[in-house]
């Protein structure tokens, strides 16, 4: 079956789309640890994130940096922190979460409620940044 | 002043050494979250990972890839997380975490006490799988 990122890459779930190219997407999580917290997602499924071919885990990153820098121009903090877990959902995806202090990247902490309005007002001021 | 990553770079300040290339070098965090967590620094000096040229940020992933498949043929694991903080040492790095449990991946809880014998044994075994 499908993993949820593949449904939503064919747009069969709705996202709230903050950037994308031919191998990658980018689409705010709905349970942020900090408002901007984004999942950027190959289009390729795999599970294991160090086991997607070269070529894309080499254009994650400079695709992350892009994408990064356009939450920053919207969500102020010291830097973008880039975590890669994978234990919920089995295809690679790398989070990507405003950081100004250790606790911003901790994933056991529980999560901001935000309404579906508020993140798709958000994502579109990232996505125009 | 050279940061701390740079003068181990430079073999001023010794390290347990898992991996390295023209552009990065591999070795034991002295305070692991597990057994085998390793950080991945690039040669050249910059603050924020996301700052890297490109050839490095398409580079960095690839590389962790053959450092993490050494790390888990001697620390049995589910996979291997992936963590950008950086708030600590003014210099781009990498951390890569056993994981089998988020926990794993949790930096704010107590770090193991390694000896110095016990990290320099378990970086012999990496670089030898």
């Amino acid at each position: 079956m499908a993993s949820i990122f593949t449904r939503i890459i064919h747009g069969e779930i709705p996202c709230h789309k903050v950037g994308e190219d031919d191998r990658f997407l980018a689409f705010l999580d709905i349970g942020p640890l900090r408002d901007g917290h984004t999942l950027v997602v190959p289009k390729l499924e795999v599970d294991r994130f160090l086991d997607l071919p070269d070529d894309l885990l080499a254009g994650v990153m400079p695709f992350a940096k892009e994408v990064g820098a356009r939450i920053q121009r919207v969500v102020p903090c010291d830097r973008i922190g880039l975590c890669v877990i994978g234990l919920e959902v089995p295809h690679a995806h790398l989070h990507l979460v405003p950081l100004d202090q250790m606790s911003d990247m901790d994933f056991t902490r529980p999560k901001l409620r935000r309404t579906a309005e508020e993140l798709a007002a958000l994502a579109q001021r990232i996505r125009e940044a």
